[in-house]
Formats: structure tokens, sequence, C-alpha cells
């Protein structure tokens, strides 16, 4: 009889559950296994949970964790059973071209996670995927631990759509997305130096939230009244950076209609049902850069790790509700109808 | 009886000619005439000549100049009469957000040039627009003042192509289009450090001065042909930039089928019928960038003015014909023809 764990399964749409299924383990010699610590649910999860884009039924989800070491391949040189680690929504293979120019998320040798709600996790390409974490989980605090877990996407998400905008010091930047995602690039926005950050948000609990984390202005306007307000704000001339957190059409019409003529959009929303205009952006030098985040190539390389560890930055604050993994249908549930800004999952 | 000059004329798709018209002159105070020493032929003004992009019939045409100011209005502190200067194809105040940006070719309260192949030009906006030249034309020999006059439009724009998308040190560059355009843009991957530059042609004129601007490769394939060689030349991955220079649909998928992921796709070509698929992009993280370029930007602060002074660079090399102004007609069938490379107009 082999080995079981508990783990989310995706159902239908509306509906979770947690089942035994077979126990996550090796099946190359590149892979890793990761006890899971710390987990949580996906505002692109909410998609599937919504019935608006489509996963397979009775299937596990989840792309966010945390976790310890448990087994290794035997290819797998840079971490051992025992190590506390970051797990990257994207797995790469971290040497080829797409990886060593900073773009781990859309390595061809690599993929997406989808089963990270549960008890342990497969990870792929071990090597050039983890990123560890000094010490152990017993080391740090509940507060920190969360802020660990957003460096896996959310935090690594809202901090591509910052560099991805172009911010630079002394920018007016715009966030669009009051989601996780948006109040981490208004903290992204605000570790690149941008002084004025205009977050569009009409929903109390999480302006609060983009406030603290650096938000000078909050604008609960929409469409031509959100153009028309920055327009406003900005003399005229539209925001230097815009950062689009959402995907969908209403957004990013937003966007193109409130950036400064040769401003960047830095766009992290999975888009749906977007069509750019090649020659309406042409004329206005507006630029539009940003995809999956290389969540590990921010968390290394530009210091989102050692930012939480040294707590300068507290993403983990966008977690407001947390529950055990027997109650994921409670935690899918408050995101949806917004009782959460996101559901934290404790093993 | 008021004063006259000569003028070319757009008199229909096909036809130009040269007439007598009022001379232009000072109508604001920010205003400044210059009296014009070169100017030239740009591929945009074929797609009129062509008859696929519509233009006024029977009216002046021409946005590369560089001449000598002969007068200046009352508000005008940053030039004088004498001064040698060259005039960016747009026009800008030089004091918005957006100039300051360093983005003066869509300055919300600037324009583009429309009359310039004549014996004068009105210049808007003079503080703001003008490139001011040491010394006076009779200072320069013929090829200095070929690449002085690139720096008008065509290398400034092929700069453009190269700074958006992002060459450095190093990478692997394709430049799409052998115009002069695209040759600029080869001379500006070389100037941002590309290791390799493919050039797209199947010119062999053209190709011969892509080589001489620091092409390393020769690609005369098409499309998926075009997209296979690419992606066989490096490794499977794709280039890290591309310059598309052309503004074609067929162009730019091509961009985007030989584009390394994470890579940015630096766009100016007019686009005709372009459209952006959103969802594409992102899931290769490509970004796209670009539109009218900033040249007094690039001229001044990026040190293209320096460089052709110090003959560090000799973009006039696309000028391979010469005609004077009564020869408009001559000058446009040869490009339209491609008999040449560039037109260049002597006064």
């Amino acid at each position: 009889m082999s080995a079981t764990m508990k783990a989310a399964m995706f159902v239908e749409p509306g509906r979770m559950a947690v089942e035994e299924v077979p126990k996550a383990r090796i099946e190359a010699d590149t892979d890793a296994v990761v006890r899971v610590v710390r987990a949580c649910v996906c505002g692109s999860d909410l998609w599937y949970f919504r019935g608006l884009s489509d996963h397979p039924h009775h299937a596990q989800i989840g792309h966010e964790s945390i976790g310890v070491v448990e087994e290794v391949g035997s290819a797998v040189a840079s971490v051992k059973p025992g190590d506390f680690v970051v797990l990257p929504f994207p797995y790469s293979c971290g040497a080829c071209p797409v990886c060593k120019a900073g773009f781990e998320s859309v390595c061809p040798h690599g993929g997406y996670f989808g089963a990270s709600q549960a008890e342990y996790v497969r990870v792929p390409e071990a090597d050039g995927t983890v990123v560890v974490v000094p010490g152990s989980p017993e080391d740090y605090d509940d507060a920190t631990l969360a802020s660990l877990l957003t460096i896996a996407d959310v935090m690594s998400t809202g901090y591509h759509a910052a560099v991805s905008a172009e911010v630079k010091p002394g920018d007016t930047a715009v966030v669009m997305g009051d989601g996780a995602v948006g109040l981490c690039g208004v903290l992204s926005a605000h570790m690149l130096g941008a002084s004025r950050i205009i977050a569009m948000s009409r929903h109390e609990d999480r302006a609060a939230v983009a406030r603290e984390f650096g938000a000078t202005d909050i604008v609960a306007e929409r469409d031509q009244a959100a153009i028309d307000k920055v327009l406003e704000m900005t003399g005229g001339y539209g925001a230097d950076a815009v950062l689009e957190c959402v995907g969908s059409k209403q957004s990013f019409d937003t966007a193109i209609g409130l950036i400064r003529r040769g401003g960047v959009i830095g766009r992290v929303g999975l888009p749906h049902d977007v069509e750019i205009s090649a020659q309406g952006t042409f004329y206005g030098n507006i630029g539009i850069k940003g995809g999956p985040a290389p969540v590990r190539h921010y968390d290394l390389e530009s210091g989102l790790l050692d930012a939480v560890l040294k707590h300068e930055i507290n993403p983990g604050r966008v977690f407001t509700g947390e529950y055990d993994l027997d109650h994921i249908q409670d935690a899918y549930e408050a995101m949806d109808q917004r009782k959460v800004i996101k559901s934290l999952i404790r093993f």
C-alpha cells in the first residue's frame, strides 16, 4: 500500500473538497518533494472556482507554498532534506538563456505548479526552482512565514508589475486592482521609489492595506471617471507608470487612458479578452511589458527574500483569513465573497 | 507682393511637383524660420506616394531637414539667426512632463513637421525643438551633413528601436526591415553593444550597408522560414531583442515568433493593421515598446549629435541618391522602385 496525503481537490466550480490522494513522490532525478508548511489561495484560482475559466474537475489545485524539503532526486545538488524553501509558482531549469536573462517564469523547460494546496508537493527541476530560506520554519514567527509565502507568487508578481512598468524614484504610479497582487504592487512601487502612488480601490479593508503599503491616494472611480480623476491629479498628463494587476479589458483600457505618453504599463493580470491596439499605443509611445512573474529572480537577485527576512517589508499583511486544509471550502468562499483579501492555509 | 519660395508638392499618389508658394514665416512668437540646407524623403512619405495612406492632394510634404536659422519670434531664447540646426521631425514644447521624461516626440503641445521639403520651414516651439550644431553648414563636408540630416529622423528612429528593445551588451538582436531606419537600427544595436546582429534583408545593396553598420548575419528568409532560421541560430531560444522597423502585421508576427521569452520588441514602424494579442505576448513575457522617436532626446542626451560630429558613426551612408529640389519626382521614384535606399535633397 503506497503512502497517501491530504490534498485540496477542485471538485467543480463553487465546490472544493479535501481527500486522501497518493503522496507526492520523486518521479525524476531532478525532483524534490517538499512537506508544505503554508499554502494559500490565489486570485487566479478564483477564476476556476467562479467557473470563469476551465479547470479539470476533481483534480488537485494550487501553486503557492513554502515548506521543508523531505527528499531529493539523485541529481539535485543545491538543496537537501531539511532545507526550508519557498516554492515559486513557476518551476524552471535555471540554466537556459531564458532563465539566465531573469525570466525563469517562462523557461521553456519549466512549467507551473498545480497541486500545492496539499501536504506534500513534487518539485520538478528542484535546483533551478527553489528559493532556500536560512534555518527552519520554527525559527520564524507567523507574520514572517506569511510574508515568505507571498514571495512564492503574489509579492513577486506585484514586484514584476512595478519593474515591468519601469517605476523610478519620483514617479507617479497608478495601481489597477486592489486584490493581493495589486496591494503588493503598491508596496513594490514604494520600494522602487515612486513618490506618489495612486491605488484604485473601492473596498475600505483593501484601501487600508494599500495606505499601509505606501499608497498616497485612493481612487474609487472606474472607467472614464477614473481616467478623468487621474488626469486631473497629474495636470492632465497622466501617470508615469501603471501597474495593471487585473487583466480585464476594462482595466487595460483604463490603464491606456490614464498613462502618461512615453509611460509603460506593467501587466501581471492574466489577460481575459484583451486586445491591444498597436496603433493607439504607438502614437503615445506607450510600452507594454509583463507576464508571469520571474519569482526566483526577484526573490534572490532583487532582494525580496532579504527584505522579508530583515522585516523591511511585510507583504504577509495581504492574508486576512487563515484556514486549515480541512476548511479549504471556507478559504475559497471567503475570498470569492471578498470577506478576506487572501486566504492562508496552515498545515 | 509677399515673398515666395520653392517647395515640393504632393500632387497625388505617384506624382510630385515643385511650385512657388508663400515663403514660410513667423506666425507665433515661439516660432523660428529655417533656411533648409538638406532635406530628404522618408519611407513614410512613400506610403502616400504609393497611395497606401491618405495625404491631402496638392499639399506640401516632408519632415526631415537641417538648415540655418533665418529669423526667430520674440519669445525664442535659445537660438538666433545664423545658427546651424537639425530639425527633429517632431516639434515639442521641451518643458512639459512628457518632454522632461524624454518623449518630446509625443509632447501634447507639439506635433510633426509636414512641409520640410522646401526652401524654408516654419519651426513651431523653436526653443523646445531645434538641435543646435556648432559652426555653420560650410564647416562640414557632404558626408557629415548627410549624417547630421539622419539625426533629424532616421538615425534617431533606429536608435529608438534599439533603446525600446532594451538592447544590452552581448545581446543577439534581430532587425526587421532593411530600409534606412532598419539599417540605422543595426548601427544603433551595435552602438548599444549587441554582439550578434541579424539583419533581415534580401537586397544586396542594403545588406552591404547593414554589414558596414555592424550586422554579423543577414537573413533573407521571411515569415515562418525567417522564424525557423533565427530559432536555429539561437539554439531554439530566439533573439534577446527585436527592432521592428516595418510596421506591417507580417513583420510584427515574425517579430513575435522569433523573440526570446522575456525579450522586448522595439517598434518604430508605423503600424498598419497590426493587432497585438495580449494573451500571446503575456505568456511569453514579451514586451512591446516604441513609437515616434524622441529625436531631440537622443541627439542631445544620448549623444547622437556628438557621435556624428566625432565621426564615430556615419549614418549618412543610407543616402544612396542625391537630387536637387527640382528633381523631387525622381527622388521619390528612385526610393519607390528601390533604386536607392534613401533620397537626399540638396538646396
